[in-house]
C-alpha cells in the first residue's frame, strides 16, 4: 500500500489491485477553530471526525449505489476509518460542484443584490476550480469547455448528477427534519469505461444542514443522521 | 431637456420626444491616474476624452446600423459631445458582458491555472453584474435566469450580439493592425418592443486594444481609428 496524496482531510492510498484506500482524518476545513465547508484551510482538529465523515458517507454512498447513481465507492472499514474506491481521474485539476437549496454563504456575498439571506435556490448548480491561490473561482459552462475541462455534454451530466444526488441527501436530511442548505461535491472519470461518478465523500463537512433554524456541525450532523 | 443620471464616465438627460442624451465626460476609468477598462473608479480626467469616445462611438454605431444589428443609438453630436438614443431599460440593475480574444485581465486573475497569459480566446463571452460594492461579480447563465435577471432565450440573444458585435469591432482595429483582445459592452431592451440591443458607447474605455504588442491607451486608439 503506497501512500500517493496527502489532503487536508483525508491521505490517499494506492492498492495493488489498481483501486485505492481513502483514509479519513480528524482535521476539517475552516478558519481559527472554526468549521468552514468552503475554507481551504484546516480549521480544527475533531476526536472522532474521521471516522463519523466516513460513516455518513458510507451511508449515503449506499443509497446511491441501490439508486444506481453512479459513484467511485466499493467499501468502508468504519473502525479503521479507511473507504475502499475505484481509481478516478478528476476533471482539470479538480473542480467543486456546490447545489444549493437557500441563498447563504459565497452565493450571497457574490450575489446580494439581487437575493435575500435565506431565500430558497430550485438545486441551483455551480462549479468552482479548486485553486486555493486564487480563492477557488466560480467557472461557466463555457469557459469549462474552452478550457478543456469539460465538455458541453459532460457538463449536463454533472449537472444532472448533482441535482439527483443533492436531492438525495436533502429528502435523507428532511427524514430528521434537517433542512439542508448547500452542499459541494466532487466529480471524476471512474473506473474503466471513465464514466462520470462521484468521487471523494458525503459527510457534514461537505454541508450546510440547519435544524429549527440553527446550523447544525459536522459531528452533530453524523450523530443525528445516523443515530437509530 | 431634465438631467436623470450623473454616471462615472458619463451623464444622461431626458429629452422631451422620449429619447435621451448621453453626455460625454473628460472623465475615464482607472485607479490611481492610470487607465482601466475594467476599473469601477474615475482614475484621471483627460482633455478631449469625450468628444474622441464618442467619435469612435458614432463610428462603430453607424456599422452597426448598417449591419441591421440593433443598438440604442440616434445620432451623435461632437462638437457638443452628447449622443441621442432610443429609451432603454437594463437587465437587472445592469450587466456588462464581456468578448475576449485574448486571455488577460480578471479573467487571467480566475483561470490561470489552465490559461496562458495572451493565449487566444475565440470570443469568449462572459456576464459580470454591475455591482461596484461587490467588485462586479461573474454570472452564470442559470443563475442569471434563476434570479430574474435574464431568461435562458435572452441570454442566447445575448451572447450571439456580443459576439457579432466584438467580431465587428474586432476587424474594424484589425484594418489598422491593431489586435483587440478583449472589450465589454452593456445591453438593454430598447424602444417600443423591447427588443435586445447594444446601448452605452463602444469606445477606448471599453476595450484593450494592442499594436505591435504594445497597449494602446484610448486617446491614443481614437487618433489611430479615426485618422484618414
Amino acid at each position: 500500500m503506497k501512500s500517493i496524496y496527502t489532503g487536508k482531510t483525508k491521505d490517499v492510498y494506492a492498492l495493488e489491485n489498481g483501486n485505492y484506500l481513502l483514509k479519513f482524518k480528524d482535521d476539517v476545513t475552516g478558519e481559527n477553530g472554526v468549521f468552514d465547508p468552503g475554507a481551504n484551510t484546516v480549521g480544527l482538529t475533531l476526536e472522532g471526525a474521521g471516522r463519523a465523515g466516513l460513516s455518513l458517507t458510507k451511508y449515503f454512498f449506499e443509497i446511491l449505489k441501490e439508486k444506481e447513481i453512479p459513484t467511485h465507492y466499493i467499501d468502508a472499514n468504519i473502525e479503521e476509518a479507511t473507504m475502499t474506491v475505484k481509481p478516478a481521474t478528476v476533471f482539470g485539476k479538480g473542480l467543486e460542484v456546490i447545489c444549493r437549496y437557500k441563498a447563504v454563504g459565497s452565493f450571497l456575498r457574490r450575489y446580494g443584490m439581487y437575493a435575500e439571506e435565506g431565500q430558497p435556490l430550485d438545486a441551483f448548480v455551480e462549479v468552482t476550480l479548486k485553486d486555493d491561490e486564487r480563492q477557488d473561482p466560480p467557472i461557466s459552462e463555457d469557459a469549462l469547455d474552452m478550457l478543456g475541462i469539460l465538455t458541453k455534454a459532460e457538463y449536463t451530466v454533472l449537472k444532472d448528477l448533482t441535482k439527483q444526488i443533492g436531492n438525495v441527501v436533502k429528502n435523507e436530511l428532511a427524514k430528521k427534519d434537517i433542512e439542508l442548505y448547500d452542499i459541494k461535491f466532487e466529480f471524476g472519470r471512474v473506473g474503466e469505461d471513465k464514466e462520470i461518478a462521484l468521487i471523494d465523500e458525503i459527510s457534514g463537512g461537505n454541508m450546510r444542514a440547519y435544524k429549527n433554524g440553527s446550523y447544525i456541525e459536522p459531528l452533530e450532523l453524523e450523530k443525528l443522521m445516523l443515530e437509530v
